[in-house]
Protein backbone atom coordinates (compact mmCIF):
# COMPACT_ATOMS: atom_id res chain seq x y z
CA UNK A 1 0.00 0.00 0.00
CA UNK A 2 1.13 3.77 -0.98
CA UNK A 3 -0.47 6.62 -0.12
CA UNK A 4 -2.81 8.68 0.35
CA UNK A 5 -0.09 9.08 2.76
CA UNK A 6 -1.16 9.92 6.65
CA UNK A 7 -0.51 13.06 8.06
CA UNK A 8 -0.76 14.77 11.98
CA UNK A 9 -3.08 16.44 12.60
CA UNK A 10 -3.51 20.05 11.02
CA UNK A 11 -2.73 22.91 10.85
CA UNK A 12 0.67 21.91 8.50
CA UNK A 13 0.94 23.30 5.43
CA UNK A 14 1.46 21.67 2.03
CA UNK A 15 3.00 22.22 -1.61
CA UNK A 16 0.53 21.60 -4.88
CA UNK A 17 2.74 21.05 -7.93
CA UNK A 18 0.52 21.05 -11.33
CA UNK A 19 3.18 20.18 -14.39
CA UNK A 20 2.48 19.19 -17.59
CA UNK A 21 6.02 17.44 -18.99
CA UNK A 22 7.87 18.15 -21.93
CA UNK A 23 9.12 16.11 -24.83
CA UNK A 24 12.47 16.23 -23.25
CA UNK A 25 12.83 13.83 -20.26
CA UNK A 26 16.49 13.06 -20.19
CA UNK A 27 17.90 12.96 -16.77
CA UNK A 28 14.39 13.06 -15.49
CA UNK A 29 14.14 9.43 -13.50
CA UNK A 30 17.41 9.55 -11.61
CA UNK A 31 16.71 12.81 -10.44
CA UNK A 32 12.88 12.12 -9.36
CA UNK A 33 14.48 9.33 -7.68
CA UNK A 34 17.21 11.39 -5.58
CA UNK A 35 14.53 13.90 -4.97
CA UNK A 36 12.51 11.23 -3.29
CA UNK A 37 15.52 9.97 -1.36
CA UNK A 38 16.62 13.31 -0.09
CA UNK A 39 13.31 14.87 0.66
CA UNK A 40 12.76 12.78 3.46
CA UNK A 41 15.87 13.43 5.01
CA UNK A 42 14.66 17.22 5.29
CA UNK A 43 13.36 18.40 8.71
CA UNK A 44 9.90 18.92 8.85
CA UNK A 45 8.83 16.83 5.79
CA UNK A 46 5.69 14.77 6.60
CA UNK A 47 5.51 13.09 3.10
CA UNK A 48 3.58 13.42 -0.04
CA UNK A 49 1.62 12.00 -3.02
CA UNK A 50 1.87 12.11 -6.54
CA UNK A 51 -0.32 10.87 -9.21
CA UNK A 52 -0.34 10.94 -13.08
CA UNK A 53 2.33 10.85 -15.97
CA UNK A 54 2.87 13.55 -18.22
CA UNK A 55 -0.01 14.86 -16.60
CA UNK A 56 0.99 15.18 -13.01
CA UNK A 57 -0.27 16.17 -9.16
CA UNK A 58 2.29 16.11 -6.63
CA UNK A 59 1.26 17.67 -2.91
CA UNK A 60 3.93 17.61 -0.07
CA UNK A 61 3.35 17.99 3.38
CA UNK A 62 5.17 20.40 5.32
CA UNK A 63 5.45 21.15 9.26
CA UNK A 64 5.69 24.83 8.51
CA UNK A 65 6.82 27.34 5.84
CA UNK A 66 10.69 27.40 7.09
CA UNK A 67 10.25 23.87 6.48
CA UNK A 68 9.11 24.26 3.25
CA UNK A 69 11.86 27.27 2.57
CA UNK A 70 14.57 24.97 3.32
CA UNK A 71 13.63 22.07 1.37
CA UNK A 72 13.00 25.38 -1.72
CA UNK A 73 16.48 26.73 -1.48
CA UNK A 74 18.44 22.80 -0.96
CA UNK A 75 20.99 22.89 -3.30
CA UNK A 76 20.37 19.71 -5.23
CA UNK A 77 16.99 20.67 -5.55
CA UNK A 78 17.50 24.17 -6.80
CA UNK A 79 19.82 22.00 -9.58
CA UNK A 80 16.59 19.98 -9.94
CA UNK A 81 14.11 23.19 -10.25
CA UNK A 82 16.57 24.34 -13.11
CA UNK A 83 16.59 21.90 -14.92
CA UNK A 84 12.95 21.27 -14.80
CA UNK A 85 12.38 24.90 -16.13
CA UNK A 86 14.74 24.31 -18.77
CA UNK A 87 14.02 20.88 -19.85
CA UNK A 88 11.06 19.14 -18.23
CA UNK A 89 8.21 20.76 -17.50
CA UNK A 90 6.22 22.68 -20.40
CA UNK A 91 4.12 24.29 -17.89
CA UNK A 92 3.56 24.31 -14.09
CA UNK A 93 1.86 25.69 -10.86
CA UNK A 94 3.15 26.00 -7.48
CA UNK A 95 0.94 26.95 -4.43
CA UNK A 96 1.48 26.69 -1.08
CA UNK A 97 -1.48 26.43 1.27
CA UNK A 98 -1.83 25.79 4.89
CA UNK A 99 -3.85 22.83 5.81
CA UNK A 100 -6.51 23.26 8.19
CA UNK A 101 -8.96 20.78 8.30
CA UNK A 102 -8.51 16.55 6.99
CA UNK A 103 -10.17 13.54 7.01
CA UNK A 104 -9.29 9.92 5.34
CA UNK A 105 -11.62 7.26 4.84
CA UNK A 106 -10.75 3.27 4.29
CA UNK A 107 -13.34 0.64 3.57
CA UNK A 108 -14.03 -1.96 5.56
CA UNK A 109 -12.64 -5.79 4.55
CA UNK A 110 -15.71 -7.22 2.47
CA UNK A 111 -17.34 -9.26 5.50
CA UNK B 1 -4.47 22.61 -23.32
CA UNK B 2 -6.22 21.63 -20.12
CA UNK B 3 -4.71 22.61 -16.99
CA UNK B 4 -2.80 23.32 -14.89
CA UNK B 5 -5.56 25.65 -14.50
CA UNK B 6 -5.50 29.29 -13.60
CA UNK B 7 -6.48 30.86 -10.42
CA UNK B 8 -7.24 34.34 -8.92
CA UNK B 9 -4.72 35.78 -6.88
CA UNK B 10 -4.71 34.46 -3.50
CA UNK B 11 -5.91 34.09 -0.86
CA UNK B 12 -8.52 31.22 -1.60
CA UNK B 13 -9.17 27.59 -0.49
CA UNK B 14 -7.63 23.87 -2.46
CA UNK B 15 -9.90 21.08 -1.78
CA UNK B 16 -7.09 18.21 -1.76
CA UNK B 17 -8.21 14.88 -2.69
CA UNK B 18 -6.30 11.98 -2.80
CA UNK B 19 -8.00 8.53 -3.66
CA UNK B 20 -7.10 4.79 -4.37
CA UNK B 21 -9.97 3.19 -6.54
CA UNK B 22 -11.71 0.13 -5.33
CA UNK B 23 -12.37 -2.46 -8.24
CA UNK B 24 -16.02 -1.43 -8.27
CA UNK B 25 -16.31 1.24 -10.83
CA UNK B 26 -19.70 0.84 -12.07
CA UNK B 27 -21.46 4.07 -12.60
CA UNK B 28 -18.08 5.89 -11.95
CA UNK B 29 -17.91 7.80 -15.19
CA UNK B 30 -21.02 8.47 -15.58
CA UNK B 31 -21.08 10.41 -12.37
CA UNK B 32 -17.63 12.05 -12.90
CA UNK B 33 -18.98 13.71 -15.90
CA UNK B 34 -21.86 14.82 -13.99
CA UNK B 35 -20.03 16.18 -10.86
CA UNK B 36 -17.69 17.65 -13.27
CA UNK B 37 -20.64 19.50 -15.30
CA UNK B 38 -22.39 20.40 -11.86
CA UNK B 39 -19.28 22.02 -10.09
CA UNK B 40 -18.85 24.62 -13.20
CA UNK B 41 -22.24 25.87 -12.22
CA UNK B 42 -21.12 26.43 -8.27
CA UNK B 43 -20.78 29.80 -7.06
CA UNK B 44 -17.31 30.18 -5.77
CA UNK B 45 -15.80 27.72 -7.53
CA UNK B 46 -12.41 28.30 -9.54
CA UNK B 47 -11.33 25.61 -11.24
CA UNK B 48 -9.63 21.94 -10.64
CA UNK B 49 -6.89 20.07 -11.59
CA UNK B 50 -6.78 16.50 -11.84
CA UNK B 51 -4.06 13.79 -12.81
CA UNK B 52 -3.36 10.04 -12.19
CA UNK B 53 -6.49 7.10 -12.95
CA UNK B 54 -6.30 3.74 -9.98
CA UNK B 55 -4.76 6.36 -7.58
CA UNK B 56 -5.81 9.85 -8.02
CA UNK B 57 -5.32 13.61 -7.09
CA UNK B 58 -7.95 16.16 -7.81
CA UNK B 59 -7.22 19.51 -6.26
CA UNK B 60 -10.18 22.15 -6.77
CA UNK B 61 -10.16 25.75 -6.16
CA UNK B 62 -12.96 27.70 -3.88
CA UNK B 63 -13.23 31.54 -3.04
CA UNK B 64 -14.25 30.68 0.44
CA UNK B 65 -15.29 27.94 2.78
CA UNK B 66 -18.82 29.11 2.61
CA UNK B 67 -18.42 28.03 -1.49
CA UNK B 68 -17.20 24.63 -0.35
CA UNK B 69 -19.34 23.84 2.13
CA UNK B 70 -22.44 24.46 -0.01
CA UNK B 71 -20.56 22.03 -2.81
CA UNK B 72 -20.05 19.58 0.20
CA UNK B 73 -23.94 19.53 0.62
CA UNK B 74 -25.33 19.83 -2.82
CA UNK B 75 -27.65 16.88 -3.07
CA UNK B 76 -26.50 15.12 -6.20
CA UNK B 77 -22.76 15.71 -5.34
CA UNK B 78 -24.12 14.14 -1.64
CA UNK B 79 -25.35 10.97 -3.50
CA UNK B 80 -21.99 10.56 -5.37
CA UNK B 81 -20.06 10.85 -2.18
CA UNK B 82 -22.35 8.65 -0.50
CA UNK B 83 -21.32 5.91 -3.59
CA UNK B 84 -17.85 6.89 -3.92
CA UNK B 85 -17.43 5.45 -0.19
CA UNK B 86 -19.57 2.21 -0.98
CA UNK B 87 -18.05 1.81 -4.01
CA UNK B 88 -15.66 3.23 -5.91
CA UNK B 89 -13.12 4.29 -3.48
CA UNK B 90 -10.77 2.08 -1.42
CA UNK B 91 -8.97 4.98 0.33
CA UNK B 92 -9.51 8.73 0.19
CA UNK B 93 -7.77 11.48 1.82
CA UNK B 94 -9.60 14.61 1.85
CA UNK B 95 -7.94 18.15 3.23
CA UNK B 96 -9.17 21.78 3.47
CA UNK B 97 -6.08 24.42 3.00
CA UNK B 98 -6.12 27.98 2.35
CA UNK B 99 -3.85 28.98 -0.41
CA UNK B 100 -1.21 31.75 0.64
CA UNK B 101 1.24 32.07 -2.02
CA UNK B 102 0.84 30.53 -5.80
CA UNK B 103 3.29 31.15 -9.19
CA UNK B 104 3.00 29.50 -12.46
CA UNK B 105 5.46 28.60 -15.52
CA UNK B 106 5.36 27.82 -19.33
CA UNK B 107 8.02 27.55 -21.00
CA UNK B 108 8.52 29.57 -23.75
CA UNK B 109 8.55 28.77 -27.25
CA UNK B 110 11.26 27.46 -28.70
CA UNK B 111 13.90 29.45 -31.09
Amino acid sequence: MTGPVQTPEPPYYAVIFVSEHADDDAGYAVTAARMDELVRGMDGFLGYDHAGEGFGITVSYWRDLAAIARWRAQAEHMMAQRAGKERWYARYSLRVARVERQSFYAKPPAA
